[in-house]
Parts: structure tokens; C-alpha cells; sequence
């Protein structure tokens, strides 16, 4: 959905009203009609839901439907399923992925993962975990505590994508493909309070058994820029992506 | 500039055909005119610079005017510019920033920086920064190693973005009032070869001098999503955010 910053002074009790380039990007670029919806963004902070009452060119009236409560989480939930990853990586994406917003976390063991966490190792990482992510929340102010979820198989993480919205797994060599499904194309489809699964390969990547099976889960094969990130980096860009994407870009 | 995914049929010799959907897009979304501008990409993973020869609602030829060679490098050279950070985080924002392709980094010693920098740690320091980004250089299969550029004051900084095309600096605060710059903004004012600086503050935000000091050599404050990033996640963000519009995104 489209967003707009409007000041201060065209906002009078539930009425908004949009003018010059913003307004000719609603009515021309984006051809909006009456009742079509946008988000509209006060200089304190907070975004309303409006509806467009009436539409001119350069001047158009709005109705607030809904003030936003959680501006600082995502209009999507987006969940991260990481492949487990070496060494402490995991929480790195963890700490930084709440600050970029994610919804929540799964950690699956992918065929090349090299790490294995067996239910020990889980019951001595959970709390951990938790931590990091708690803290995380708070520092960067957020209303929602992601769940970082037990870890799960290749062919699991498959069967639980088809409860998603949106699925899509970062996979460069498909990307490249003619058939390749653009990032961006991904997120022009992404609606406000749509559940999405974004997964992450393991350092050396996916299987052709993994990548079948989630291809022939539905998840869609997506590029994350032209460079060859490490697992770990691979997350924080899907999700600045995501924020950029559907919380800063007016295109 | 826009950039378009045009599948491997629709390419013969030095003419690139254009249909359907993005077609509509280059001549009723973007109105484009014979003589005007695109990156077309080939399923290859080749990007090359095209320009419009005929132009009809659904079908446009363009000439290939430009191989782009070094594909897993920005269209523009994008220079961090980092306020001193306490830790090791400076060489997480290093590294990461180098897989996300950062063209350089500049280290800057903010009013509120807590550690500081002088020259016998900056000499001990160095070569360590050095071998970070040519190893995430090679890790992320980039033609160009970042240079890291010895720390300079606040004041230095002001005055050395104005040898740059973009200057910006991510302030939230700033970024709420009225008269703010949207870092999509920023981004769509962009053209291939730009150079662009891009600042981030230390963990206790800017001095108000600084704020000053910076909107005073054109800087531009611009929000990197609602949410409070920690200042080495700043960085990684606004890289993203530049490479997924830049490099994934067609509007």
C-alpha cells in the first residue's frame, strides 16, 4: 500500500487532505479512485489508514478509517527461517533481525547446515535466544517480541511454508533463471497484515533436494542484490528490503 | 534509472525487445520517450545500459548502448561514513558493509563517540581494517576492494561531503519533521556513477552541533524505517535499502 508524509497542517480532525506531487501521484501515477485506500503518515510518527474521499489532480480529501498503534512494526509479519548456521551467527541475526523488524524466527537444519543443534543443545540455547531478542525489542523500541521457534527439518520447513501469505527462499543460481521471481516483485504483492517466510540458505546452500522440495512447496526463488552475502548478511538485507520496501519508499 | 529483466529470446545481437508488462511500464507508467534511458538485465547475470529506439504501448526495441562489466558492483559508489563505535562493531559495519557493496568507509569521531581514536591506535588498527574488507571483497566475489579512509572530525566530514554528488545523514528525528527527505527520495534523485556519502551517528545520537554542521554542507537527514537501529545496523540498512532499489527493484 502506498504511503504518504503529510504536514501538520493539512491533517483537521478525521480529514486529511493531500496537495501538490503526492496528490498527482495518487491521481495520475497511481490512478486512484474514490474509496481506494493509502497510509498517511503524521510528522509525529504515527500513520493512519485513509480512505480517498474526493480526487483532484493537485487536491485530494481523505478519511482517517484507522489510526496505526505499532508504528514501529512492519505492516507484514515477516518470519525468518535461518538454515543453523556456524559459531554464534545465529544470533547476530537474531539481535539484529528484531531491530530490522522480523516477526519471528525458525531455525532449520538444512542438508549442508555444518552445525547439527540436537534437543540439548536447543534446551541450553532457547533461553539465550529469548534474551537476545527481548533486549533487542526493547532497544529499538518495539511493541512486539519476535518467537524464535524450535528448529525444524528441511521437508518440515516446507510443509509449515504453505500456512504462509508470501513464502520465498533467497536462491541466487534460480534467480538468474528466465523464470526468476524479482525480490521486488514479491514484495509488490505483499498486502498490510499479510504473514511472510522468508528463508535463508546455509553457508554452503541449498541441496537440489532442498530446492526442489521448496519449490514444489510454492516458496519463490529470490535474488538479494547481485553480491554473494554470507547466511547471515543474507537475512538482515531480506529485511531492510522488506522495511525499505513497505515503510520508506513513495515510488 | 529503471532496470528490467528481459528474458533471453528477447535478445538478438546489439536489440533488446521489450513486452507485455514492463513494456506498459516504460511507456504509460514512466512515459518514456525514444532516446530516453534503461538497464536491461540478461538472464545471464549481464546488466547492460539500453536506449529506447521505437516505442509502442506493448512492445519497444531499445539498442544496447553499454555492457555494464562489473555487475556485482553498485551503480553508484557509495562511501559510509561512520561514527566511532564502541567495541568491534566498526569491523561488523566493515565487513558486512563490504558484502552489501560499500565503496568506502570513513571513520568519523562524533561529539558523543565514546571511544576515541588517535593516530597510535588508528596505526594498529589499520591493517586489520584493511585485511577485513579484502577478504569480504573476495567472500562476496566483488571486482573492487573498499578503501578505509583514516577517522576525520565531524567538522572534516561536513565539508568533505561536499565533494560528493549525495550527501545524507540517517536522523530520525529530523527525519519526522515537516520538512523531511525520505531516503526513497534520496534514492530516486540517483543516476548511474553518482558518488554518495552516507552518514551514520554513534550510539548517543548527534550533538546539535553537528546536526547544524551537517544540514549546513547539504546534507540530508532521511529515517532508515520507524524503528531505533543500533548505529553499526544504521549502515547496514541504508546499504541494503540503496541495493534493493538500486539493483532488485522495478516500481
Amino acid at each position: 500500500m502506498q504511503r504518504y508524509f503529510v504536514p501538520e497542517s493539512s491533517w483537521s480532525g478525521d480529514k486529511v487532505i493531500v496537495k501538490g506531487n503526492d496528490a498527482r501521484h495518487i491521481s495520475r501515477v497511481m490512478r486512484m479512485k474514490p474509496g481506494d485506500k493509502v497510509f498517511c503518515n503524521h510528522p509525529d510518527g504515527r500513520a493512519a489508514l485513509c480512505m480517498i474521499l474526493t480526487l483532484r489532480d493537485t487536491f485530494i480529501e481523505l478519511l482517517v478509517e484507522q489510526w496505526m498503534e505499532q508504528s514501529a512494526e512492519m505492516p507484514v509479519h515477516v518470519t525468518i527461517a535461518q538454515a543453523i548456521p556456524k559459531g554464534d551467527k545465529f544470533e547476530l541475526v537474531l539481535q539484529k533481525g528484531t531491530e530490522l523488524g522480523a516477526g519471528a524466527f525458525i531455525p532449520f537444519q538444512a542438508d549442508r547446515s555444518v552445525a547439527v543443534w540436537d534437543e540439548k543443545k536447543i534446551d541450553k540455547k532457547q533461553p539465550r535466544f529469548d534474551k537476545i531478542v527481548k533486549e533487542a525489542s526493547e532497544q529499538s523500541h518495539r511493541n512486539h517480541v519476535p518467537a524464535v521457534e524450535p528448529p525444524v527439518s528441511s521437508t518440515q520447513l516446507a510443509e509449515l511454508s504453505k500456512e504462509y501469505d508470501i513464502a520465498a527462499f533467497a536462491y541466487e543460481e534460480e534467480a538468474r533463471s528466465e523464470v526468476h521471481h524479482s525480490f521486488a516483485k514479491v514484495l509488490h504483492e505483499t498486502r498490510p497484515g499479510m504473514r511472510m517466510l522468508i528463508c535463508i540458505g546455509p553457508e554452503g546452500g541449498y541441496s537440489d533436494r532442498e530446492v526442489e522440495l521448496f519449490k514444489e512447496a510454492g516458496m519463490k526463488p529470490v535474488r538479494l542484490g547481485p553480491r554473494i552475502l554470507r547466511t547471515e548478511t543474507a537475512a538482515l538485507y531480506a529485511l531492510a528490503g522488506i522495511s525499505y520496501h513497505l515503510e520508506e519508499l513513495r515510488c
